[in-house]
């Protein structure tokens, strides 16, 4: 729809963004010109905004990937003699206990299946085993199948038993609706190339200002400490060491639409639109879904491959993406899978088109689904 | 020249870069797509070639700015135990010494002048006196006034005596030559957003195989960690996290241009160009450099700001930039200074044009210079 020729991302970040947000790249801008840092400036504002912490949160920009923005906020935010407890449903969990190792902070694993959403009852429990925990660390949105953890009632809990609660919204900060006024949460971590439709190479901390401030001297590492990073853009207006100067310019068009769209509320329903219409396609296909309904967020869905020995992901793959259609592989370890993503500067015309250019590819490999 | 209204940056990076380089970001790419993996293993080929490294080198691209590849560097490639020896003649010199600190490495500090380049004859004493000394971690270029440091001595010292050199190379690479087929250097440090005239967003390692090899375990940060970007990408040809994909479409475009141009001598030889007509031009208004010629390097000139009450750098800075050009201020603690870079996509008229803002904007503001 929006690209021409170039393939459609149906993946979760890197993924299709809109021309004016590309376009925005066409400029080259000075590090420490006073338009550039305004921009920053009015990011970090609009990002305070999607999320209600206006009052008492302060948004920290961080180059890198998502992970870099992951790290920078549990190796600054966290102290050493921590004890944090980590959900755990999927890959994107299990690099949060990565990351903890390395930086040497005690953690606390607490399995949950890739289909099964974290459990508050679960969680409380392993506070009344376990009350060196301090902090948990929750994924909101686990892309390895696309499933959704209650937030609101984990914050609730964590807020109850005075826990600090880190929240990875890396896929669906700017889709889901968080709000951290309601209290509870003390950090959220997303990136440019997720849900706000921005291209990759930035990732952001959004922390209660008196952590922040309390977080001084905590990072072993310089590129990656968010207390120093925040405290010289509040001295100077600038980035601490060089920012990906198109990306951000990138990141401020790319909000531009966001709020033009209608936020939050609107983004998160052109995904639910664009999901409805992945699935059903995809039910006509025989493709089934491996969650439930309940727990499928509307960001990415994972699908069962088909059973038929004729199939092999790597020829469905190219197939596709000779149609026009850039697909994701599964990342679950158990069960034979393949992904769809639902978001970037896509309508549901255009999974529709996806789900019949995935149909066609399924013909010419002679690929037949169970019915 | 080439940006029609938009203002040409005069900075060590970001820098002016050509239409064609951000032309190659108004593209999306999927960081599974092998077109965008084959993209990012041409460049690490070709970024070996620049320093004679195709036989016993492999580069290591990794997310951020430059930083974060000189701490992935310095975290994954020298032991805890390590001593490491820092020349310093500059801001980005004591970066080093402060990214050591952090890591809970030792160094040992050889002071220079902000005007004095390394010397070869005091390195080696420091080796006499600390025989703990292990590494060398090395500025090539220290932009902080635009000063060269004898790499091929320092090097050649360092192979004699059995120590491992480590080169932020983040100014030079691209249009100094480095070679490391020489050897005496075990790894050298450069980002997209330099004399390469990418964007930034990137940076790279290029470091001894069996350095890299080695180094498996060393890195207590998970983002930062360069053997495993490296082992990931050997084994699967993607990037461990996700890439920031327009920055490396648009460093692929430079690399391209930089090749066409004719490589390092020529890319050597047109800012010696751009740099002899700055400093001819500048002198022609008055202003004298900071350095002796001998030790100036052809990509950023520090100048000596007008001694007249009437200077002030802030407003001086805005006339500038409202003629068209973008210059930088001094990184020196001592002498009032302001500096011009000479890279980025731009010739010697670009210069004169540049030096003849500066006037207009000295008459504007009504400052004269010492005769």
């Amino acid at each position: 729809m929006i690209n021409g020729s170039d393939p459609i991302l149906l993946t979760p970040g890197p993924l299709t963004t809109s021309p004016a947000t590309r376009q925005a790249m066409l400029r080259d801008w000075g590090s420490w010109d006073a338009a550039f840092n305004r921009m920053t400036s009015d990011i970090c504002r609009d990002l305070l905004t999607i999320v209600s912490g206006q009052k008492d949160f302060v948004c920290v920009p961080m180059q890198g990937s998502g992970t870099f923005s992951v790290e920078a906020a549990l190796g600054s935010l966290v102290p050493r003699d921590a004890v944090v407890l980590v959900p755990n449903n999927g890959a994107y969990c299990t690099r949060l206990l990565k990351i903890l190792e390395r930086l040497g902070v005690a953690s606390v694993e607490l399995k949950f299946r890739d289909d099964e959403p974290a459990s508050v009852a679960r969680i409380e429990e392993m506070f009344r085993r376990e009350p060196r925990i301090t902090h948990v660390a929750q994924v909101h949105l686990e892309t390895s199948a696309g499933l959704l953890n209650p937030l609101d009632e984990i914050a609730a809990l964590c807020k109850q038993h005075g826990k600090s609660l880190i929240v990875d919204a890396m896929s669906s900060f700017g889709a889901l609706p968080v709000d951290v006024s309601k209290g509870g949460i003390d950090a959220v971590i997303s990136a440019s190339g997720k849900c706000l439709e921005g291209v990759p190479g930035m990732g952001f901390v959004i922390v209660r200002r008196t952590l922040l401030e309390a977080s001084a001297g905590n990072s072993r590492s310089l590129a990656l400490d968010l207390h120093d990073q925040s405290a010289y853009m509040v001295k100077t207006t600038q980035w601490r060491f060089t920012p990906p100067t198109h990306v951000v310019a990138a990141l401020r068009a790319a909000l531009d639409q966001f709020i033009a769209e209608g936020g939050q509320p609107a983004r998160g329903a052109r995904y639910r639109r664009n999901c409805a219409a992945l699935i059903d396609g995809m039910a006509s296909l025989g493709f089934k879904p491996f969650l439930d309904a309940a727990v499928q967020t509307p960001v990415i869905v994972t699908f069962h491959a088909p059973n038929d020995p004729a199939y092999d992901f790597k020829r469905f793959y190219e197939a596709v993406r000779e149609a026009g259609y850039v697909l994701y592989p599964g990342k679950l370890t158990e069960v034979e899978t393949f992904r769809v993503g639902c978001i970037g500067a896509i309508d549901a015309n255009e999974m529709c088109n996806a789900v019949a250019a995935i149909g066609r590819a399924l013909g010419t490999l002679h690929v037949r689904l169970a019915a």
